[in-house]
C-alpha cells in the first residue's frame, strides 16, 4: 500500500483543537471590566466560626484516611470561595493568610487576571495535551521563556532551564555542575570509552568520587540526594541513606543586628574559614568538591540569615577553587525580600553560577551562566522537562508585578512588618525575640518549639494563617498583593493572639 | 485594635472565585453535540511537506537556542492543530504520532472531551491557586482521588501517594520502604534520639547502611540517587556520584519465545538466583536491601521483557528475604499492555508492596500496601505533593477508558500489531528482529544503532514518528485512541521506510 494513496484525500487540517475550544470558552468582551469590581470585593477582614480544623475538615480527613496518608494536614480548604489574602476552609472559617501555601501564590488566591487565562487557549491546550518539553516543544515555547522567566533573570544570568519542582531545579543545577567539573577536569573532552563503561558499575572513573558542600539548617528538597545536603530537621532525614558530604556551619547572628555587630562578622568570618578548609580537607581525601549550594535565608531551618559580605566571601572561596556556586532562591526569590531574588541585594561582582527556583514562581527551574550549558543531548533531560501552562501563568503574574510595582511594595511593606514585630517585641520580650526580614519575608523567634507551637495554633484560631520553621521559629511569607490594609489588621492579630497565651 | 471590629463589617463570603470564573466561562449547552462532530475530523493520515525539522521548526530552534538547551529537540509541535493519533508540527507536516510524548498521552492530543473540561472550574481554580497538598487541600480531594487513580488501583492496592512525576514516585516509594524497613528493626518503634542526632551528621545509626537492588538494563529516573540505579545508557549515568548499590542481571531471552523456552528459562533461573546471591552478599557486607524495584518491560533499556515466572520469583525472594518489592509502572501502565497495570498479567499470589505510575496517569504517584502507611508527619512530603488540575483530568480519562473499553481493545489491536511487526519481519529478516509485545506497547529490534535511527529518520520522513530504545530497539506507544485503521497506516509505512533504507 503507497502511502500516498493513503493522505491524498487530505487536503488540508482544520484547527481543530483550536475550534472545539474555542466552542468551549467564548471570549467574553465585558470581561475586563468585570473582574475589575470583583477585585474590590474582597473580605474585610477574618471570620472564625468553627474550632479550625472543624467539623467538615474533621470528616473530610476521615474519608480520605481510608486512601491517602493524612498525618500532615491542617485542614482542608475551600479554594473557590477563597480571595487575594483571604483562604475560606471547609468549615465556612475565613483567614487572613501569610503563610499561601509555603510561599508559594505569588498573587494570592484566585487572582482575576489568572482567572482570565481559562479564556486563553494556551492554558487548556498544553493540560490536555502536555508536551515533552525537551522532545517536542511548543511552537511558543521560545516566547513564553521569554514572556515569563526571562523577564525576571537575575542580571547576567541569561540562561534557564525549566524543571517541575525545587527539589528537580537543585538536582539538575548540581548535575549540571558535576558534568562541567568532570568536563574541565578532561581539559573540556565529552567522556572517555572507560568514563562511560565504569558509569555504568556506578565505579570510578566514570562515577567520580566528587561532593556538594552544603550548610547546617539548610534545606534544598527531599529526595534522596537533596536530604544529603538538607539539614533543616531530623525526621526528614532519619532513616535514608545519604551521601558522606561535608557540611559547614551557617552563621548565627545575634539581634538586632546593630547592636552586636562585632559577633556576627565574626560569625561570618569562622564560617568562610570552615568553608575554606572543608574543600581543602575533601580534596585531600580525594573527594573534591565540585559544588556550593546555599540558601540566601534559611528558610525551612528557621529564617537563619547571612550577610552580604558572607555571601560575597562563599563566591570568591568557589571561585578561588574551582567549585561552582549555586544559590538556591526556591523561598526567596519571586518578589518577596524587596528584590525580585534575594542575592541581587549582594552586590555581587560577577553572578552566581546558578540561582534555581520553584515556588512562587510557579514552575521549576534554574538560571546559569551562559558557559555552562550542557552540550550533549540527554543529560539534563527528563519526561516533561516542565510544564507550558505555568509559564502562561507566570507570564500573567510578572505583568501584574511590574504594572503594580509589587516587588518594590513588598519592600516598603517589608520595612513596616519588620518595624511591626519590633514593637511587638518590646511589648511581649518574654515571647518574640530576634525580630528579623527581607522585605516581608520576616520572622521571629519564641522561647522554644511548645510555646511556638501553641501561639501559632492561637493566631489560627482567631483568623491568622501564619507558619513555623527552624525550632521555635514564626515565619510571614504574605503574597505580593500584601497590603497596608492586612498588615494593621496581621499586627492587631498578632498582639492579641501573644496577650492569650 | 480588636478583632471584632475588624470583622464586624463581613455578613457573608461571596463566592468570588466561582462568580469571577463564571464570567470567563459561560457553560455551553450545545458543547457536547458540536464536539462529537469534531471527533470524525482527525486527519485521514500522514501528510510531510517539507523535512523534519523543517524550516520553521529550525528558525524556532535557533531562537530558542540563546535562552534554553535545545540539544535533544526533534522539531517543534503545533498542538493546537493536533489532534487524535496525529501530531502536526511547526512546518505544517502532519505525523501518524505512535511514540505520544513519550508515551504519555492516554487519549492522544486534544481528546474532545478533555478539551470540554476548560468548562470545569476544578481546572482553572487549582491551577490558578494551587494547594499544597501535604498540608491544606482541597475539600474535594479524596473524592477527586477516588474518582481518578482509585478506579484503576491494582488489585489489592487501596491505598495513594500523589506526587509530580515519575522521579518523585520513585523515590518516594524507596523513601517509605526504607522507613518500614527500619522501623521493622526497631521493633515498631518510632527513630531513637541517637538516630535523629546522628542522621543530622549523615551518620549511623540514623543515617543507615542501606541499598535497593536494580537490573542491568533498568531505568527508574534521573535524580541523583533515582541515576544510582537506572543503568539503561551510560550518557545518563556518567560524571555523577552515586550509590554503591548492588546490581543483578535481568532477563535476556531470545525470540521467538515458542522455539526458545529452555533457554529463557534459564534465563530466569540465573537471574534469580543472581538475585538471591546479591541480597546474602549486600546483608553480609553490613548494607541490607531494604527494597528491589524493577519494570515490567524495561523500556528505555531496550523493551526487555520478563516472563510472569520470573516476577513471581522475585517477588517470592522479596518476601522470604524482608525486602519491599516495588514494581515501575511508569511507562507499562495507564493501559497500553492490555490490562491497567502490566504486573496484573503476572498472577501473583498477592499484591506487590508498590506499584508506581506517572506519564499516562498524568499525575506521579504510587499505590501501596495498607501496612505501608508512614504515621509520623513530614517523613513523605512536599510542597505541591502532585497537582488537582491532573486529576480531574485523569478522572475524564478514566470515564473513556471504561466507557469505550480502551484497555481491552489495547489487548486486542496489540495482538494484531504484533503480528503485523512479526510479518515484516519475515519480509525483512535482515531488518527486523525479535518483535514482541504486551498490549500495544510492541517493539523490534534492528541489527544496530545506527540502521535503527537511520529507519526513524526515514519513517518520521515518510509521515510516522515512533521511539528508539536500548541500543539497536525500535519501540511503539501509540495512545489508547489507536484503532485498526492507525494501525493499517502505521504498518504500510514502516514496510515502505524498511524497503527505503
Amino acid at each position: 500500500m503507497m502511502i500516498s494513496t493513503l493522505v491524498s484525500r487530505q487536503q488540508r487540517l482544520p484547527l481543530i483543537a483550536e475550534a472545539s475550544y474555542r466552542l468551549v470558552c467564548p471570549t467574553n468582551r465585558r470581561l475586563t471590566h468585570s473582574l475589575a469590581s470583583l477585585a474590590s470585593r474582597e473580605p474585610e477582614g477574618p471570620a472564625v466560626r468553627t474550632p479550625i480544623p472543624g467539623p467538615k475538615s474533621n470528616i473530610l480527613k476521615d474519608q480520605m484516611e481510608k486512601v491517602h496518608q493524612t498525618t500532615s494536614i491542617n485542614f482542608f480548604v475551600d479554594y473557590e470561595r477563597s480571595f487575594g489574602n483571604f483562604m475560606v476552609d471547609a468549615d465556612g472559617n475565613t483567614l487572613l493568610d501569610l503563610f499561601t501555601q509555603i510561599s508559594s501564590l505569588p498573587l494570592g488566591y484566585n487572582h482575576p487576571e489568572l482567572i482570565q487565562l481559562a479564556n486563553d487557549v494556551r492554558l487548556i491546550i498544553p493540560a490536555v495535551s502536555r508536551p515533552a518539553l525537551g522532545a517536542f516543544p511548543r511552537t511558543d515555547f521560545a516566547d513564553l521563556i521569554a514572556n515569563s522567566l526571562l523577564r525576571v533573570a537575575p542580571r547576567g544570568l541569561s540562561h534557564v532551564q525549566t524543571m517541575l519542582c525545587g527539589t528537580s531545579a537543585n538536582e539538575n543545577a548540581i548535575k549540571t555542575a558535576f558534568i562541567h567539573y568532570q568536563t574541565r577536569l578532561r581539559g573540556g573532552a565529552v567522556p572517555t570509552a572507560q568514563q562511560l563503561s565504569s558509569c555504568m558499575r556506578n565505579e570510578a572513573p566514570g562515577t567520580p568520587s566528587l561532593a556538594v558542600l552544603g550548610f547546617n539548617g539548610s534545606f534544598h528538597g527531599r529526595s534522596l540526594c537533596m536530604l544529603s545536603i538538607t539539614r533543616s530537621k531530623a525526621i526528614h532525614k532519619v532513616d535514608f541513606p545519604a551521601f558522606d558530604w561535608p557540611v559547614a556551619n551557617f552563621p548565627r547572628y545575634l539581634y538586632p543586628l546593630d547592636e552586636n555587630k562585632q559577633y556576627n562578622l565574626e560569625q561570618d568570618e569562622r564560617c568562610l574559614a570552615e568553608v575554606s578548609q572543608l574543600i581543602d580537607t575533601s580534596k585531600s581525601e580525594g573527594r573534591d568538591v565540585a559544588a556550593l549550594i546555599v540558601e540566601p535565608i534559611q528558610c525551612e531551618g528557621g529564617d537563619h540569615h547571612g550577610s552580604a559580605r558572607f555571601f560575597r566571601g562563599l563566591q570568591n572561596i568557589c571561585q578561588d577553587n574551582g567549585v561552582y556556586f549555586i544559590v538556591d532562591e526556591v523561598q526567596t526569590g519571586g518578589g518577596i525580600c524587596g528584590t525580585f531574588w534575594a542575592h541581587e541585594q549582594w552586590d555581587l561582582p560577577t553572578p552566581p553560577d546558578f540561582v534555581t527556583f520553584s515556588k512562587k514562581t510557579l514552575i521549576g527551574g534554574y538560571f546559569y551562566r551562559d558557559e555552562l550549558r550542557v552540550n550533549e543531548p540527554y543529560r539534563i533531560y527528563n519526561t516533561w522537562m516542565g510544564e507550558p501552562t505555568k509559564l502562561v501563568l507566570l507570564e500573567r503574574v510578572v505583568d501584574v508585578i511590574k504594572r503594580e510595582h509589587l516587588v518594590a511594595k513588598a519592600g516598603e511593606l517589608g520595612a513596616k512588618l519588620l518595624a511591626g514585630l519590633k514593637e511587638l517585641e518590646s511589648r511581649h520580650p518574654n515571647l518574640v525575640m530576634n525580630s528579623r526580614g527581607l522585605g516581608t519575608l520576616c520572622s521571629f523567634d519564641m522561647p522554644n518549639t511548645a510555646v511556638r507551637d501553641g501561639f501559632l495554633k492561637k493566631a489560627m484560631s482567631m483568623g491568622l494563617l501564619i507558619g513555623g520553621c527552624g525550632e521555635a521559629t514564626v515565619r510571614f511569607r504574605p503574597a505580593l498583593v500584601f497590603t497596608k490594609r492586612h498588615l494593621d489588621i496581621a499586627l492587631a492579630l498578632l498582639d492579641d493572639a501573644l496577650k492569650a497565651i
